[in-house]
Parts: C-alpha cells; sequence; structure tokens
C-alpha cells in the first residue's frame, strides 16, 4: 500500500450555461481588462492509500461518479499522482 | 497578436479551514470510501488574445490579483498554453 494523489477536475458539458463565469467574465471587463471567453471548474485533490496507481485512479473514478460530478451536466479528467 | 488559453487554479492557503472540503470528504466517507484528506480548488480557464505568451501571463495574473483570488486566504497558480 502507498499513498497516492487523485486531483479530479469537473467542467460543465458544453453548452450548460454558466451563469457564475458569465458573472466572473463581466466584472473582469468592468475593471478595464479584455479576454475572449472565461470557464470556471471545480477541483478536488484527494489523498488516498491504495495498493497501484490504477487501483487510485478506479476509486476515484467511483468518488467522482457517485458524488463528485453529476453525468448529466458535467464532464471530468483525473490525473493519479504518487505521493 | 495570437490566442492564448490561461488556466489559473485558486488554492485556500495551508492552514484555512475549508468547511466544505470537509463536507465533501465526510458524504464520501459515509458512502464507503477511504481517503486520508480531501481539499478543494476553483480553476477559470480564460482565452484571451496576446502579443506573446509572457504577455498573456501577465495579464492574468493582474485578473488573478485583482478578483479571482484574495491574497490573504488564497494561492495561486497559471498555467498559459497557445490556442
Amino acid at each position: 500500500m502507498r499513498g497516492y494523489t487523485a486531483t479530479v477536475t469537473v467542467r460543465l458539458k458544453d453548452g450548460v450555461l454558466d451563469p457564475e463565469a458569465k458573472t466572473t467574465q463581466r466584472a473582469l471587463e468592468r475593471l478595464g481588462f479584455e479576454l475572449d471567453a472565461l470557464r470556471s471548474a471545480d477541483q478536488f485533490e484527494i489523498d488516498l492509500t491504495a495498493d497501484t496507481g490504477p487501483d487510485a485512479r478506479r476509486r476515484v473514478e467511483e468518488m467522482t461518479e457517485q458524488l463528485l460530478a453529476n453525468p448529466t451536466l458535467h464532464d471530468y479528467e483525473i490525473a493519479v499522482e504518487k505521493r
């Protein structure tokens, strides 16, 4: 058993409205910044102990599908590193 | 001028309490998952047009310090890629 850190990035799927990102973009523009687009995402860093990297990834995939992401709204990616 | 995408990751500084992350960790544990720790972060993907990569980074640093992060509470990192 060894320690891993998994980074889960959860994004809204293309086409799902993101009013919070829109508000942030407008606020930046009001401050005088020029930008073409802004998207927001949630990131979770999970420390866990597992036999192997693939085992850690499998468990974090289950966590993501059961709780962290809503498959109707979100896409997600997972990166696993040794700790 | 060319297009860049900057990814800004905003994290709470070490030692700042994160009740949302604590709640998420407890919810995963109640579902039967074993984990050692969970941290959350906000990520912003910003598309912008700039003369050079360093110019794009400088502008995104200003956006982050003026609006996206609170320097008392947050650390941040910025990655810039050509679009």
